[in-house]
């Protein structure tokens, strides 16, 4: 892996209902208090192409994608976000904060889908290139997490429609990654209550602020 | 490279105007002589899925794909059109005429966009992995074939929007191809009028035709 760290790049991770978005939201108010710019993102998305691959990549109204169409769709969302939002926000100064990054390929289509992490990883290497300095992976069992993403009372999308099989598959996932990527990623368990999971998050991001 | 030779599998290519749809009808006519079922299909697209991608690719109202995305959409777009167009009328007996395959990528995303070739055959390797026993390359001249093109008087594309030294590197980059793989690359002067084209286009298929 030849990945270039950004050291104020910061992904969320997790399944579905983990509590991403609103831990992204508490990371983003401790990482403004010194009063740097923080750009908070998301994928699949980010820019108004991504959002346009994201809304093809979730819509369950046409045939299903292949899981490698599904892949290399992914990491297109993704080639777009870097290039237009994530790198020119990092090259100016900014806080970058990803609601999902890579490591969601390697537990979605990687766990999730069975695609073979090297060719996932090549994917990564040739067309991403970037990795974030610290990834937050809020762990919860599937069940807690559905019901809670249930909760909101949207319609499922093409992914949220699989089978708990399939999002154990991705749980474990992820978990595989955190222990490959000990350094990078750290995992809090989402099980708790929002205001302590909120505060491992910020406790963990605040390590990375630098008086200046 | 290990691509598949399909030998019902047959792929026309140029440059924007160059003939290809003409020739595909011509094409298709004498492949049908012998009663086989011929399907006709085209890229970007041949899936609902993929005419979706197709639909990203080229409309002009979004911010413009980075070459690599441009790349990838393209890679997704065709894994989805050999999962689920290709390969089942292949595997049924069909003979399959694409209008543009995968040498189409490494014209323009490799010579027009300036991507390593070695990048796009990781992808064909990868993600497609099969290959025509013949492609038809309908060579003009760029202003010649810019022109039959805007004859047809619908608004450009975000790709037909590029400028002539765009579409004079796509054009080298088809020969530079065609030079590496003379077996199955066979290039046609589509200066010549539609009936002398059509009827070289024809003989080559003819060749393919088995008698029973
Ligand atoms: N620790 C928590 N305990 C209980 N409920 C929570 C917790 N964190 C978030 N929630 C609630 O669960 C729901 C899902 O949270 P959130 O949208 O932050 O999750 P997410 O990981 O972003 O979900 P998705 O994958 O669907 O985007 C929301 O209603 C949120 O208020
Ligand atoms: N050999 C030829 N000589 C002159 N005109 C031609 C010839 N072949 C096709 N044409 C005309 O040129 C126009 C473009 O042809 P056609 O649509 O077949 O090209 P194409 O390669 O499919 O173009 P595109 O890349 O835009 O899909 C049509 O109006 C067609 O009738
Ligand atoms: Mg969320
Ligand atoms: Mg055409």
């Amino acid at each position: 892996m030849t990945l270039r760290t950004y050291p104020r790049f910061v992904s969320i991770e997790g399944g579905e209902g983990a509590g991403k978005t609103t831990v992204l939201r508490a990371v983003r108010d401790a990482l403004a208090l010194d009063g740097d710019e923080v750009v908070c993102t998301r994928e699949p998305g980010g820019t108004p192409l991504a959002e346009l691959i994201r809304g093809l990549l979730l819509d369950p109204s046409h045939e299903p994608a292949s899981a490698e169409t599904e892949l290399l769709l992914m990491f297109a969302a993704r080639a777009q976000h870097v290039h237009e939002t994530v790198l020119p926000a990092l090259s100016r100064g900014a806080w970058v904060i990803s609601d999902r990054f890579t490591d969601s390929s390697y537990a979605y289509q990687g766990g999730g889908r069975g695609i073979d992490p090297q060719r996932i990883a090549a994917l990564d290497d040739g067309f991403v290139g970037i990795e974030p300095v610290l990834t937050l992976l809020l762990d919860v069992g599937v069940d807690e997490g559905r019901a809670r993403a249930r909760g909101r009372g949207a319609a499922p999308d093409r992914i949220e429609a699989e089978q708990d099989a399939f999002f154990e598959r991705v749980r474990a996932a992820f978990l595989q990654r955190a222990s490959e990527h000990p350094a990078r990623i750290r995992v809090i368990d989402a099980a708790r209550p929002p205001a302590e999971v909120a505060a491992d998050a910020v406790r963990a991001v605040s390590t990375l602020r630098t008086p200046a």
